[in-house]
């Protein structure tokens, strides 16, 4: 048993390596981030993803989430034979056998995001409801360079700083082995861990038998995607709330004039300048729009409907419960917002009030990197009309400010080139089976999403309100019908795939 | 155009780069190849299939192979980002245009093994033959660290010794574009060559639509074939020849002690020790076998059927008509052989008169690396009673020879990890299309061929008097019916995948 999930976690890994972080030659960005806002904008961007997946909150972690925490072993970069290559890690992965049916019952594993693994863990409530069904064992790995997962004595600083030497280190011989494991693996991952599981499933079919990639935009790259389509996106939820949104851009409009006629370009105590300001009403906007649940709580206490919210603070009419009455609680941000309208920061802080916006100036963070040099997602173009300030597509720009912050040339086409995404249909259809896609209309990500079944196993849910990966949080009493039967549906498709597998291998079950 | 022959070769690269010599920390090897016998076979036994490939001889070339030579600016390595992986180097590829109909036609791909490029373009006639019957291109790419594709300053010497630094050097941003290539890739090899082209279908099946891999042993890895198949295959072929075999074990028994008893460790005019003689004998058996064609001359001035001229040889009724008069080309391994009776030296220089037996004594040599490395191919057991000395199969002592021979922890199961080779009828059924698979019976390689048909578009193609990718080789008023049937079975399901394939595209044709 350890063999499988070492020789899995090896294969996890070697996906992640692929689109991920790699042993590179990090240096601390060049200060040029807040210049100019759209470059500040920018990065605040690239983070969209980060943001959404990590912000940690005070909600409570449901009673069957329990797991054992271990570490594997791992080599640092499986790709090439350079010494440094060879040296190792403690890559973290959380288990969970409670379910689990035997040698052949089924392993579902998490593909891990670009955050601790645990919050992974503790919010995929899908996988934790549907593993006494399948009898399943659950694993959550810790993509390297994240959380504990870190290379080089286990500090972010340390790990990228030293990420490019080449010294000559301990190593230990590869340990998997992957004779005839009898378990079938499912890989699960929502947003950039649904990308890393549907990349699996194609590139190693010989180790995970199907994937369960939720809200993976895994077509938003350049050239594939129109650059505008994302912010398109989230206008049209923000639109839906039209009555409520009638005065917003007015107010943000002015709120930035008023903010940026004051001339402070920093404010010493927080250390956020006021150029910081569109890039974290941006990165509100983004977020509520990508996590527009019909409940509750995801991760942090959003409210329901959080754009609804948002709209709803703009507009004066009425505060969010969730930011009334914690004034102590805000972020560093709050201190420049001060500066904003009332309305305004009442807005944000539907988000704001529960994470650190200036988290993403950290030059070591990994998703900043992955994001300036591989992972180069279409998140850029605002059209004029937009919820948001306009701010034209510029890809040129974009690469010129990655080659800046990380000192390297950027890939923009590394992705497409690895992974594909033209023809996507025809490719896949040919090519890959056993491939459950959900997107949430809601969601600016769908815009990348694949939409379409591809074939009897590859298979498109898509869901008109749904919002980022909704279909894996925990149920809850007060969940939609519609989520209810995206919920059975997935359900019936893994155990479709687990029967063929069965079948085809001469399992009895 | 070019764009789309730019992106081929990056993906070409990308592919052999999973398997191949990485810009890896390569030390010159200790100097143990010799210390005794079972060392050096076990070296030259890696050798086997670059010998195969690689060697050169006097056979005139096709007046159809013309083409002309370019090069492409390529990056070290695309899998981490360390700066030195950014250094680029002049990639080789060898082009003919006089057949192709244009931007939605055809582009043949052949997928360049272990050695210089123009000896695969020179020999792999079933693509010349066929390219003006489906108006393809012709693209033939050389394998990095081999031919003149070598970075660092163009020496193998260099290439391998600067292999490990770590400099920053000048970087050109990636040129790759996709966008929409309307003409159909279809990837060929042969031996090494054809398991790069099926692992390319299997990992990269958005820009190659198809594989012909001929004589591809993805499965001769440990753990999935019995090691001792490769010699049992050898010794079946040579089995067939039995009545002229008949005193052949004897006479090389007699012959090696009669070697060992004269005490030389050396011989200082050749540089071989009478150490080396078992290897080099294994190695002309062993390619023999390999090449154990209808017709002579493959690469080299082989007579047809070299199996059977061996047997004959060493039988001494009859001296091969091919070495009988070419006493002063006899390679350095002449000399050192001259201890042996004169049947075994005639039996060995139906393989030795033409290629130079010391070539892999070579530390910096590319297959040498690789096969101590990460393409660990099982080719290590003789049992009693096989036509060569018994040398009972042990990994361990492989795996520790090859950490001292390259310096670095050997990768056993990579490849297996990478490219999956457990349960390959059930994960190619679900996850793979277009790929064809031909073996040759006689070719010891074909024990870890696939040897069965997986599915309507995953073909095994199996001739019980077929060599190593004798499919490939130009065609000869001489062949037998079988290999003529063979060779249009392969054009018949070409033909459908691409009829499919503009089909699939809605391109008319």
């Amino acid at each position: 048993m350890e063999r499988i999930i070492a020789a899995v976690i090896l294969l996890l890994f070697s996906c992640q390596a692929a689109a991920a972080a790699r042993a590179g030659g990090v240096r601390r960005p060049p200060t040029l981030a807040r210049h100019y806002a759209s470059s500040s904008v920018r990065r605040h961007r690239h983070h969209v993803t980060a943001a959404g997946d990590a912000s940690d909150g005070g909600v409570s972690v449901a009673p069957t989430v329990q797991y054992e925490t271990r570490r594997y072993t791992q080599r640092l970069d499986h790709f090439n034979s350079l010494p440094a290559s060879y040296a190792t890690f403690q890559q973290r992965y959380l288990i969970n056998d409670t379910f689990w049916g035997g040698p052949a019952a089924p392993i579902f594993l998490y593909a891990g995001n670009e955050a601790d693994i645990d919050l992974f863990t503790n919010n995929t409530g899908f996988m934790w409801e549907a593993a006494p069904r399948f009898r399943a064992m659950l694993v959550f790995v810790e993509h390297r360079y994240y959380g504990e997962s870190l290379p080089f004595g286990g500090t972010r600083e340390a790990a990228f700083r030293d990420a490019a030497t080449n010294s000559p280190r301990a190593t230990s011989p590869l340990k998997a082995n992957l004779s005839a494991p009898a378990a079938p693996v499912l890989v699960f991952g929502g947003s950039y861990g649904g990308m890393l599981a549907a990349w699996m499933r194609l590139k190693y079919p010989h180790v995970v038998m199907g994937a369960v990639a939720s809200s993976a935009p895994i077509l938003s790259f350049y050239g594939i995607v129109d650059p505008y389509a994302f912010y398109d996106r989230i206008t049209d939820d923000f639109k839906r709330e039209q009555e409520l949104l009638r005065r917003a851009s007015e107010v943000v409009g002015r709120s930035l004039r008023c903010a940026r006629n004051k001339g402070r370009p920093g404010i010493a105590e927080t250390g956020i300048s006021v150029w910081d300001i569109p890039s974290l009403l941006d990165n509100a906007v983004a977020e509520a729009a990508m996590t527009d649940y019909p409940t509750p709580g995801f991760l942090t206490p959003l409210p329901a409907y959080p754009v609804r919210s948002m709209c709803r603070a703009i507009d004066d009419r009425q505060t969010p419960a969730a930011s009334s009455s914690s004034g102590n609680e805000y972020g560093n941000s709050s201190t420049t917002l001060l500066l904003l309208p009332q309305q305004v920061r009442d807005a944000m802080n539907v988000y704001y009030n529960h994470t650190g916006a200036a988290e993403d100036d950290d030059p070591y963070d990994g998703w900043n990197w992955e994001a300036c040099t591989e992972m180069m997602v279409m998140a850029y173009g605002v059209r004029d009309g937009s919820v948001l300030p306009p701010s034209p597509s510029n890809f040129t720009d974009v690469v010129d400010d990655c080659r800046k912050d990380t000192g390297l040339p950027p890939r923009p086409f590394w992705i497409e080139t690895e992974f594909g995404g033209y023809d996507i249909a025809n490719v896949l259809k040919k090519s890959a089976s056993n491939i459950l896609f959900f997107n949430g209309l809601r969601d600016p990500w769908s815009t990348g999403g694949v939409l379409k079944s591809i074939s009897d196993s590859v298979i498109a849910l898509v869901e008109p309100k749904g919002a980022h990966h909704v279909d894996l949080r925990f149920s809850s009493k007060d969940d939609p019908e519609w989520l209810k039967q995206v919920r059975v549906k997935e359900t019936r498709i893994i155990a479709r795939w687990l029967k063929q597998y069965y079948s085809d291998e001469g399992i009895a079950t």
